[in-house]
């Protein structure tokens, strides 16, 4: 374990920042770093150069009759601003009671890094074909991805997906999870006036775009919790009987869960519960919001642009492009009048749902339960992982959603961490994960 | 006018920002200019200390039995940025096509010296008793002026206050205005959970300070235009039919003023024509506003702080203190379950009226009517000058308020200017008045 921590740390310093160009060094860097430690393991690899960052693929085949399983992750991480609120550097790894402190610690080199551990401790135990495709553009969109895989098709080809790039329902509860959300990002800019304006001199008779956003912002989503986009509900499958019952028989504390991130409340949508509101119902959330003056004190401005971007979290059966349409058709519809207003496309995602009844969600289960000595639990998830729907689409392999993390680790935040245990745990399962697919599937 | 030129450029050279501390021995530098200037002029002058900028006080007294005329004006000035965007630098005066191109030749600078221009001018003509007070802060808020005034309160006793600090209603239109309106800023700052969360894994059951902020936004003007606080309007004075014929009669292109500020619009209270709303009624505007990810592309981040800052301008009778204080309940009221609120009390104003029909209004009228061979418009101004509410309440004298700049003179923006016209003018206006006043008030 202190090797596979120290080789993790190494792995975690290396600054990825898939966003900001002047990582771009950094980002090979770290894809150059997973080339070596998978050629030392005994992989082909090859770092695949895209329009963007680069995609490490290694494969290690043992047999043409074995199983083959591709192991997805990503090797970037997201920005680690607002830098100040770190307790430790966000690139100097710091291990504190029991948790490894770094930005990507949990998302997702940790995770990743979990399953390259394990087939070191396999050592000449791997009796099956291993592929690895770990991308540096999961955090800006994936945009090189799903044309790889398309490309790749043949060369991808496996009999289950792998995916560790998300959390446990609760600490030492190890989780399946069979659907994710997928997304829709937008971005709006607003302007008013071509120029500030002192709010004495045109106030009372100027268009102020921020007063515009607020105005639509309030009418995307109601302040009750309903997002009041027409049609947006409109293609969204109802929870079945089963599923609800299995979301009741979770173990789940509502208090507990606010108190973890200090809320005071938990607002949502009305009449549903807040597993269901987070794994199984769309969202809208405005992610940043500006215009004006922001500095200390005042300034009498009315400002000429403001701007806000937000982001839509799907479910089965809703389609990304059509509920960019549809946002897009709402936001010209209640632009104020008077306000000259552009709309930007950033990512999107389609919602996952995976068959609970296939046989690799069987044997992960097992493998999960010899690692934590209890049985795994299902459990969908309200992030989104938009290339596992390309993924199965195009693979046509069953995705097993083995989420390695925890909710509290500050995943996009300041102070992400991974907690030691659960990398422990998660190398002993992805390798009884490989023993067991060895075995036939 | 050429030496009178000269002197104002040297005057305007001096980089006074009040607002930035590197420049504090510019702006005590500007204090000297001005202490010299006037005791060239057989001004008796104190440069007076404060904790901030000093304020010169000058006084030429001919005679007990004399009117007394007080002049107040600034001399700081805003800070120049954006550098970039001026066509000649900032603290290098420069005449282009008539206009004195340089930070502070309108505000306030070229006006204050117009006055003392005037007084050099008369010479030995000057038959009134002659106080000036000049301050260094008035771009930074005038902290320390109300102060001076309360402790001088006799020293500065007046018949009449004349203030060059504005603008006149068009070019060539000399112009007395006889009403301000007040102010009453605040800045709100909203928190949701302790931490930034990811909008998958919360969205649907965590709170997000930046919907509240518009929610809120929203509830505080409506938008139809109307400000939505409880008691907003009570005491707001309803325009006379006397000012409403005044204000019909004002020559005004809405056309041409919603062009010179790119506006495709010109939103604002129902009702109400755009002079009425700028200057005769209150209006609230959102000055500045932020909350989570501002950077480049997308960031699924569910905020966990966001703000606004806000202004209200107020007209006669409203009171700025208790405007503030129906804003913050107001606040409390409609801020949603599960957000924690700050509000901090920024500046604030008393709105200001003048008599239409005292004398020293019908001198200045007198005084602009035969500098420019037409008779002067009485308006009212959409902008604050604090101070002048003090004087009014403190000094007990009527406010003369004869604006020599022009509303595109880019106020607190790049390229501030002066025409030379309306300083010439503004000038032989100031030295009619100093005669006129001298034959009695």
């Amino acid at each position: 374990m202190n090797r596979h921590l120290d080789n993790l740390a190494e792995f975690l310093k290396i600054p990825s920042v898939s966003a900001d160009p002047s990582h771009k060094a950094d980002v090979e860097q770290a894809a150059r770093w997973l080339e070596a430690k998978l050629k030392n393991l005994g992989f082909t690899v090859e770092v695949v150069s895209t329009p963007g960052h680069p995609i490490v693929y290694a494969e290690k085949l043992v047999s043409a009759s074995a199983p083959t399983l591709l192991v997805y992750g990503h090797y970037d991480v997201q920005p680690p601003d607002p830098l100040e609120l770190w307790q430790t550097p966000p690139f100097e790894p710091t291990l504190r009671d029991g948790k490894l402190y770094a930005r990507g610690s949990s998302d997702d080199k940790g995770q990743i890094f979990a399953h390259i551990a394990a087939v070191e401790d396999l050592g000449k135990e791997l009796a099956i074909n291993l592929k690895f495709v770990i991308e540096g553009e999961e955090e800006i969109s994936s945009a090189n991805l799903a044309p790889f895989v398309k490309a790749n098709q043949q060369r991808l080809k496996c009999d289950v997906l792998l995916i560790s790039d998300g959390a446990m329902l609760l600490p030492g509860v190890p989780t399946l999870t069979y659907g994710l959300r997928g997304l829709s990002y937008l971005e709006v800019h607003l302007e008013g006036a071509r120029r500030d304006l002192h709010s004495g001199v045109y106030g009372g008779a100027a268009p102020n775009p921020v007063h515009a956003a607020s105005w639509m912002i309030a009418k995307l989503k109601a302040e009750e919790g309903r997002i009041l986009i027409p049609g947006f509900y409109h293609k969204v499958r109802p929870l079945s009987e089963k599923e609800k019952r299995n979301f009741a028989s979770l173990p789940f504390d509502q208090t507990a869960f606010a108190a973890s991130i200090g809320a005071g409340a938990l607002p949502g949508e009305p009449g549903f519960g807040v597993m269901e509101r987070i794994w199984a119902r769309p969202t809208l959330d405005v992610n940043g919001i500006w215009g004006g003056y922001q500095g200390e004190g005042s300034k009498t401005v009315i400002p000429s642009k403001a701007g806000f971007k937000f982001s839509m979290r799907l479910v089965p059966d809703q389609d990304p492009g059509e509920i960019f349409q549809l946002a897009e058709a709402y936001l010209q519809q209640i632009l104020p009048a008077g306000y000259r207003m552009k709309v930007i496309r950033h990512g999107m995602g389609k919602p996952v749902i995976t068959d609970l009844e296939a046989p690799a969600m069987k044997a992960a289960a097992q493998a999960l339960e010899a690692a934590w000595g209890k049985p795994a639990v299902f459990t969908r998830e309200g992030g989104s992982i938009p290339i596992v729907a390309d993924f199965q689409e195009l693979l046509g392999a069953p995705v097993v959603l083995m989420g390695l993390g925890l909710n509290d680790d500050n995943l996009h935040a300041p102070n992400e961490k991974f907690d030691v245990i659960n990398f422990e745990k998660g190398i002993e399962a992805s390798g009884n994960f490989m023993r067991i697919l060895a075995k036939g599937i």
